[in-house]
């Protein structure tokens, strides 16, 4: 098989580069191990800078989104029994978006299935080959079947354990990573939010995120030693430890129910560069990972793929190598923004077990920093919000 | 000996204080281990806020720094090649006066010496009784005579190695500590200063500090392991590495002399909390330590002393005791802030040999987001020029 692109990875970072490339008529192949049904369950994060809904604007596949996105113009933090409300329109006049990043990813592939562009779903073994060149080949295999695409550009989209990054040589990659100690066990329920906005809370207890994907499911968050699992955690004990977390007028709204998925993920800091070797770019989480806690995962991996879009129209319409040169670096600037936003709310929100009592009282003096400073708020606002692309 | 109030240490925190009380009426003894000669060739800080400037016009001290000290509205900081004035002016329309804490110390021991106020030099053996009774004494000898001061209330700002803090009962004490794996290696001159501004420097070979006391007395410092000694510092070795920590520019302009003082300083962050135990109350250096790269130390110190002296008038004039025993909370709200500032200028500006590579990656993304938002711009010079007293 031939085609000009092919894209490893089928989230949607791989899904919002492919609608892209297919709208400007440069012929791509997606493929993923897993297949779509799989892929349409996996819960994942759902607050969309602006950038990301410019970028699905942009593809055409923005309409259920508008219509059942629901606009966030603040976040709540919580500290203790301190309260500060950051007011994203008071403050930069922003907002973000609440939609699931499970249906952002059902509905670029929604269109990418009622277009003629081709994907692979469900396949093994895949394997790039030749990226040092100009002729890279994917392989993998399917139903049994070994396939082989020839393409000029190979790009990986999945994510922090895929195949892509590895077939970077070591030698020119350079690897930053921090792993916090503690990880997130998340439930979502058909139960109406404990609030409007989200809550993030520092509590005695331990952190909890109170989040929300509509008026009527629930994504709620607990902080956990990595040591956890999921199984000895009942619906049961999960409300009641949120609930324990929970400030007192937010801990009455709570309303509880049968959750639907309950998983816990470990936080993580990673970056990998340069994001691009030959023929292979890499984007999304299979070149960095950021905990959850700044919201930028998703946010990050469509803003990579913006770029790397006008790079590849560039150099396929216009022939100019000029942005695929600079797409690593171009990328890595909003990255370690990113990277430094992700580390620092995680830091101030977390209780860290190992931390002296010094440390734990510079965490409180940040908060309180915060409480008392206009700009701190206004810099905390612009990054949450989504810096300019 | 009776008095109201006993001072025990004459720093600027202690002198400072005593006048303030004087002012009022109120009799007060101020003692200090050392004589005055010393005191006045200790090399301190040199960057007044304008709490510490007002403290001093209180007390009608202030006509030499209004005439020698020079406002200054900005300040540099460089992170490798990468170069942010930070212009308080334009930012929040405030400045700093640099003006030596010594001739702060020099200017209030002068008005002392011309005042009836009683105070002894070069004691021995300082030793705080009955501080949870309301009438303590202060037990000292000099000249081989043993002296006793009665007082109500006893203050201790002599600093952190005095003994003022150790007479609190270390149950009722909760200390917090950081000490840095380094030190500043200060170096005092008779020369023109490299630049009008300082100039705070993340250089590869480590942090410089370019300053001055005025336009022919320069304070420059250098990072240097907790190993190094100032003896191996030749001043030709000095201004060698200081030279090779300056960006070209500023690299040019560098003139080099005879060193008059030079010395090496232990960075420390340290808070004991409560500042008040019965009728012993702690001001500045005796209760906390900054290191000295947010320019707080002395500023946390005088304003300490304003509350306390407003707490002390409160008390001996109009009999009130609220002023004293919101001492503690009041102080400590303003010292976290400085703490914070001061540790978080700290990470930014040195380089720190155990960092892992994420940690160090994130320090040049601090840089970079102070580069590029206004916001974070704002914040460090509202902290730097000095909060709200």
């Amino acid at each position: 098989m031939q085609t000009q692109v092919t894209i490893i990875g089928s989230g949607p970072a791989g899904l919002l580069l492919g609608e892209l490339l297919t709208k400007e008529g440069i012929d791509n192949i997606v493929l993923d191990r897993k297949d779509q049904p799989y892929i349409l369950e996996r819960i994942r994060a759902g607050i969309l800078e602006s950038v990301t809904v410019e970028g699905l604007e942009r593809v055409g596949v923005a309409a259920r989104l508008h219509k059942e996105g629901i606009p966030h113009h603040g976040i709540e933090l919580v500290y203790d029994d301190k309260h500060l409300r950051i007011d994203f329109q008071k403050t930069i006049n922003r907002y973000v978006v609440v939609y699931g990043q499970t249906e952002v990813t059902r509905d670029l592939m929604e269109a990418r299935n009622n277009s003629s562009a081709l994907s692979f779903y469900g396949v093994d073994d895949v394997q790039i080959h030749d990226i040092e060149t100009e002729n890279p080949s994917v392989s993998f295999e399917i139903n049994g079947e070994k396939k082989v695409i020839h393409s000029r550009i190979v790009v990986g989209c999945d994510g922090f354990h895929g195949v892509s990054r590895k077939a970077i040589p070591e030698k020119v990659q350079k690897n930053y990573e921090r792993v916090y100690p503690f990880g997130w066990l998340g439930l979502l329920s058909d139960t109406p939010p404990v609030a409007d906005e989200l809550i993030y809370s520092n509590s005695p207890r331990g952190f909890s995120l109170s989040s929300q994907r509509s008026a009527m499911r629930s994504r709620y968050y607990l902080q956990v030693p990595l040591t956890e699992k999921v199984e000895d955690w009942s619906d049961d004990r999960f409300w009641e430890e949120l609930s324990l977390r929970l400030y007192p007028e937010a801990r009455k709204n709570l309303v509880t129910g049968k959750s639907i998925e309950k998983s816990i993920a470990p936080l993580r800091s990673f970056v990998s560069e340069p994001l691009r070797y030959g023929s292979l770019f890499l984007a999304g989480d299979a070149a960095h990972i950021v905990p959850p806690t700044g919201a930028k995962g998703l946010n990050l991996a469509a803003s990579d793929v913006l770029y790397l879009a006008d790079a590849l129209m560039e150099y396929f319409i216009e022939h100019r190598e000029l942005g695929m040169d600079h797409y690593s670096e171009k990328c890595l600037r909003r990255i370690w923004a990113g990277e430094r936003f992700s580390w620092w709310m995680t830091k101030l929100l977390h209780r860290f077990d190992d931390q002296d009592p010094f440390t734990q009282k510079m965490q409180e003096a940040e908060f309180n920093h915060l409480m008392n400073s206009e700009y701190a708020i206004y810099s905390l606002a612009e990054n949450y919000v989504g810096l300019p692309h």
